[in-house]
């Protein structure tokens, strides 16, 4: 890669102006660098005259979050750009279009979706996507189903499995989701208000042990291809389009880990919803998350075993009993990354702006302590359940809880 | 590999004669094709003044056992040699000394162990290797362990994964041994004499969901670079001395798949021992049998343990009851596993001599009966299964009901 260097915004509107059939050659175009991530540089390129845009996202050596000093593969364009092509192809509707990879600079040409709105962003001002549901169940069971054992040729899988090898970003994962939060980390990041309870998650051995079986599954268990950070901020949205983006830590993992990251984010921005607006509005928005919450997986389940009854690869696989077996899996492992998810966001470097927004420090502070809550129970509950609705349960009561002030 | 071309004696001879600092220049060196494999030649080299010797293995790109139909990548040897190299530097004195890999020819120079017998072989003469389960469970607990998450960094482990990717390999493996014998497959070879039993493997769903399950961590689970064949025909042994060879099966996946496997072979032998020879001598050999199988894992266990406590990357890998659950997840693999090779070895395509070459039809029979019987029972234990010395129980109470004929 030793033509790589840092794009300027002329050398962005060079390259997109290169772009085959794309802008016209007299287009007058304008360039802004938008990326707000930490590890990216992301250029917004517009056709003045026709409106006709596109984004280019180059990949940096390092990230930003910690400074310079932490340097990061280039390799991860390259993922990224790999895992958008095998997403694109399952989903077409539901991943943003690649247009083009550019190895030497690190640098994935992708549609625009100015148009969309980050998720995560529309959550938190409140809003409603009444497809979502529907739109990421699809995603996630044909993304996960097409490429398990279960879906593709088991020897193809095999060599895929070695294209999307991805030591430096599992190990942020690694680090961020599965070590930090359950020890005295200096990469930790949390309000002194919950120091206590904070304390008591480090002191948690049964609760270590459940992270641990979950963080083993992360390590080997290579399930199916992954987003790998399939969060509220990976996802754009309109009321009647999803569009998936940023698998740069796509590997070969468990897929509850997908599943549940989804979950978690939703249940994350319920927690935000404590005591800090009256009335029935409030009452029905944290409704509405935790009927999209189960409603995610209630449709990734009839949609994955529809798949698994009509699309199936492997013969074998349609042994009695072996899909129940697998669902039931599938569910607990959901259930179980779902809390690690949760937990990291209050306790580890990188938190959500659903909760880190809130203005009030009492009602931030009981919007951590409820997601806290929830996420300890999901993981030290996951081994033991059977059905979503025990999901539903756990957060009700310690939504309750929390609101009684226990 | 333009250059591939199956060697004839006279070319291996030009090329042994070529080793670096091996051979004296004026040598008069022998030469004796003595593969009895499939799936490779086998040369033998010597010289005929000093006596000095070396063995140089050639992949072949078909399984002969087949004929020449089935193509079978030469890619095997490089993953031959370097699993040979890395199972070499845990366990020098356990492992064939590799001398020298030639990816052009797919040709892997390595010591010559002509004054030591394949293990198969002595037990079938009824040999006795008092120090084999003490030096197979060195090799299984440091193979496993310093090539696993425990053991080893886990961003180099992710990176060794990818190099010893192995389908075509696996791809036997995961026919002949979790598919062919639990079907009407044509690829199985079992005698008539047992279509009862065979018939009744066919339909037991309930065994089949318990090999789904197996199957599933063999092809999903990667735990530690495995030796992937470890049978008694990959042992080398003398009274004093165990040397593991042909790791061409190695990749990454469950632990519990290769200790299962030594002591599965070894359960083989032992249902060879049905009343065909009499007198306290037999009962004698096979206490020796089951003593030997059961300590493999006992000392592994210690072993495996010691590893953990005293030479542990993984930090959070000592987190409280994390290693009791580790352990007795992998003596439920192992035990599974066991299973699933004694069934594949009576029903499946390649049988052992141990039980094939029992003269008396209605012996060999009872043999096979109780291989089946044995097999089936540790897999549906396998789940359930808290101790060795369940397994114990097992072997003796099948053995008791074959006797007498029940």
């Amino acid at each position: 890669m030793s033509s790589y260097h840092a794009l300027s915004e002329q050398e962005a509107t060079a390259y997109a102006r290169r772009l085959p059939d794309f802008f016209a050659p007299d287009a007058e175009l304008s360039c802004r660098e938008i990326g707000d991530g930490n590890l990216n540089l992301v250029f917004h390129i517009q056709d003045q005259g026709s409106g006709k845009s596109v984004i280019l996202k180059q990949a940096l050596p390092y990230a930003k979050v910690v400074g310079e000093s932490w340097p990061l593969t280039l390799d991860r364009a390259r993922i990224e750009s790999e895992a958008l092509a095998v997403q694109g192809r399952l989903c077409p509707e539901l991943t943003v279009r690649l247009i083009a990879y550019e190895p030497e600079l690190a640098l994935t040409v992708m549609e625009d979706l100015s148009d969309h709105v980050i998720m995560r962003r529309g959550l938190i001002e409140g809003r409603r996507y009444p497809h979502f549901a529907e739109h990421i169940s699809e995603f996630l069971a044909r993304t996960l189903f097409f490429t398990s054992d279960l879906g593709m040729n088991q020897q193809e899988k095999k060599i895929q499995t070695g294209r999307f090898i991805n030591p430096e970003l599992c190990k942020i994962t690694e680090d961020l989701i599965f070590d930090d939060p359950y020890t005295d980390s200096e990469n930790n990041s949390f309000d002194e208000a919950i120091r206590d309870e904070v304390e008591r998650i480090w002191q948690d051995s049964a609760l270590h042990l459940e992270v641990m079986l979950l963080r083993q599954k992360f390590l080997t268990e290579g399930q199916a291809l992954l987003h790998g950070d399939l969060h509220t901020g990976s996802v754009f949205v309109t009321e009647t389009s999803t569009k998936v983006i940023d698998p740069e830590f796509a590997y070969y993992g468990p897929m509850g880990f997908d599943v549940g990251a989804i979950i978690a984010n939703l249940l994350l921005n319920y927690a935000a919803q404590t005591g800090w607006k009256e009335g029935a509005d409030l009452a029905d928005y944290r409704s509405y998350l935790l009927q999209t919450a189960t409603s995610i997986w209630e449709q990734f389940h009839v949609k994955f075993s529809s798949l698994w009854d009509e699309q199936l690869v492997d013969r074998m696989a349609a042994t009695p009993g072996y899909k129940e077996h697998y669902m039931k899996q599938l569910l607990q492992d959901t259930v179980g990354f779902a809390g690690c998810k949760m937990v990291r966001r209050i306790i580890g470097l990188s938190h959500v702006a659903d909760i880190d927004t809130i203005p009030d420090a009492s009602r931030k502070e009981k919007a951590q302590r409820l997601a806290l809550a929830i996420g300890k129970t999901l993981i030290k509950r996951n081994r033991s359940l059977a059905s979503i609705d025990e999901v539903l349960d756990i957060v009700q009561t310690q939504w309750s809880a929390i609101e009684q002030g226990k």
